[in-house]
């Protein structure tokens, strides 16, 4: 256990922490006493049945989505909408390698899968909120990979879906992008197998990460418009290092390593012995599927793919040359378009039919 | 000096060395003794009007020019023409950091430019064939580089130009991807600032540089559509750690690092004082530029754009899911689209008009 400011009350809160209790992990091993933070705005409704829950991504926490997406008179409006963002396991702010005690701590931390976060989530949502259906649910990147596990997973439950920016089950291409990731950490002998003594001695290798988000994050035509120049930069390389390279260092890298473990494995076909499209068939979620157009590493072509295996669904491309960092929302109208989607899909009537079993 | 088996008439041979005597660098200092590196293909006319300038890419010898783009039956056929392959500067053959002596050796050598290569490869053609004109100069990503900068920087010499997936001027993503490219290698401690024994203590190195080319080198459609079977490989793992891996695990790191730095300045606007429609307004070559679609460092956008800024040119985007790497030529439909490209810039009469001075 190390400790970080990075992840604190300061940087990212307000957020709540629930205890889950002793969490069994798919892949063996347990978190104990598992914490889960989470933000919620808006109030939960008598009937409940205005609860929307947002997933988060890739080192992101509820800090960014609740100023990039959530807000009155935006689509996840909580004048009207009880909404709960948690954050994954490993995103540093729930349990994760750098906040966790001896046994599980650091490089000892247990693999943990997209499944376990929604599992976790839905113990959540269940018994400490009382939820059994939620109005959507929605996330992005990595939280797309926890959206689409939460409807093939538990599909009596979530009425609409709206995975952006994100697969059901990752590509070959994707895994191999996250692992350039990993290894951009793990090469700096200030990692030392996972037993720092501070990030900070592993900030050449988060600098070389943010060298690669640069690259992969962001599109080709996003540079050639300097988009980067209405946050103040005059050039690729002053973007660099006075914004993708500070954004990063501050992170833990043993939670950008869990995280990165998880996106690389993100499959919901695991639920139907790798059979795909019985699995996204479960979904009963009326569906939104958003890429962004110029994504280079959750192309439109892969997000397609999978939607045409959602049975009620739509594919919603969100035009933006911001590539897949566009959902930092730093252009408004990627927002617009995205809250557009997303209040069109909270729109569409949906009633739940009881399992087959239960009729 | 060291000694590196990779780099030897037995890998890249046959090929010839020209020595072109002390050549000085446009960023200073200079090459005694500078050695070119050539293959040639077919004979040179009486007229000697029938040559062709093959240029190389990124880690690229003349032999895989050979072996990928020339050949009987081939547009570049020997039969027909005279083509000449020049191996660029830090390509390993020609002068390079790994192979140079003492005072410019390893981490000493110094930053070559493209229009240094450019320069070099004029000389060897007008002094030792006595070449005063090119029926077509080609070469892909790098090696479209060198074209682009032959067309502007010698207009009344070059009849024909094909560059292949690259820029006249590199964009900032590109700079970026290189960046990283070279940050893979310079993390490995085994590095030592350029002064490694072997090229073997930087292996960890060169294959984390494998797996960047293999993310952005090929397209994420390549993967989906599983294009590495055909090479005997049975997932994408398989193929990272038996073709990435092992094609630039032998080879030098201070070659390599020569070379990105000059892919990363390539422009040809400082020949016009940084106005690149002025520059490739200098082109009198007929020109054919060729983008891959799928590109994601040299994508089409970025081709098309200054296509419109060359006067007597075309574009002809080559549709390939192979992304830049489908520059490996492993797909045949590839091949046979730059073949008919380069048959048909080849059939059309070009005459050239003395430059304005001497009319």
């Amino acid at each position: 256990m190390i400790d970080n400011p990075y992840y604190s009350q300061d940087v990212h809160g307000p957020y709540e922490i629930a205890e889950i209790g002793d969490f069994a992990l798919e892949d063996g091993g347990a978190i104990p006493h598992c914490r889960i933070a989470y933000a919620t705005f808006g109030r939960l409704s008598s009937a409940k049945d205005n609860a929307i829950l947002v997933t988060t991504w890739y080192s992101g926490t509820s800090k960014i989505m609740e100023q990039t997406y959530i807000g009155p008179g935006r689509a996840l409006d909580p004048e009207k909408y009880f909404i709960i963002v948690v954050n994954q396991i490993g995103s540093g702010l729930s349990s994760s390698p750098h906040n966790s005690p001896g046994p599980i701590g650091m490089s000892k931390f247990p693999s943990v899968r997209i499944s376990d976060d929604v599992r976790a989530q839905h113990q959540l949502l269940t018994e400490k909120f009382g939820l059994s259906e939620l109005a959507l649910v929605t996330g992005a990147s990595m939280g797309a990979q926890q959206t689409y596990e939460w409807a093939v997973r538990y599909p009596q439950m979530v009425k609409r879906a709206a995975p952006i920016a994100g697969t059901a089950k990752n590509t070959e291409h994707s895994f191999l992008y996250a692992q350039t990731l990993c290894e951009a950490v793990t090469a700096d002998p200030g990692w030392n197998g996972g037993e720092y003594r501070s990030n900070a001695d592993v900030v050449e290798g988060l600098k070389r990460q943010a060298h690669l988000w640069a690259v992969m994050g962001w599109s080709t035509e996003w540079f050639v418009q300097k988009q980067y120049a209405p946050l103040g930069f005059t050039d690729a390389q002053a973007f660099l290092t006075g914004f993708m390279e500070p954004f990063f260092a501050p992170m833990d890298p043993n939670d950008l390593l869990c995280m990165a473990w998880k996106w690389q494995r993100g499959d919901v076909s695991r639920l139907t012995a790798g059979d795909l499209a019985a699995a996204l068939g479960r979904v009963t979620a009326k569906t939104f599927v958003m890429p962004i157009g110029t994504d280079m590493f959750f192309p439109v072509s892969d997000c397609a793919a999978e939607q045409k295996l959602v049975p009620d669904s739509e594919l919603r491309i969100l035009n933006n040359s911001g590539g897949h960092l566009a959902l930092f929302g730093i252009d408004e109208d990627f927002k617009t378009q995205v809250d557009a989607a997303l209040r069109e899909l909270l729109a569409i009537p949906v009633v739940k039919q009881q399992p087959a079993m239960a009729r």
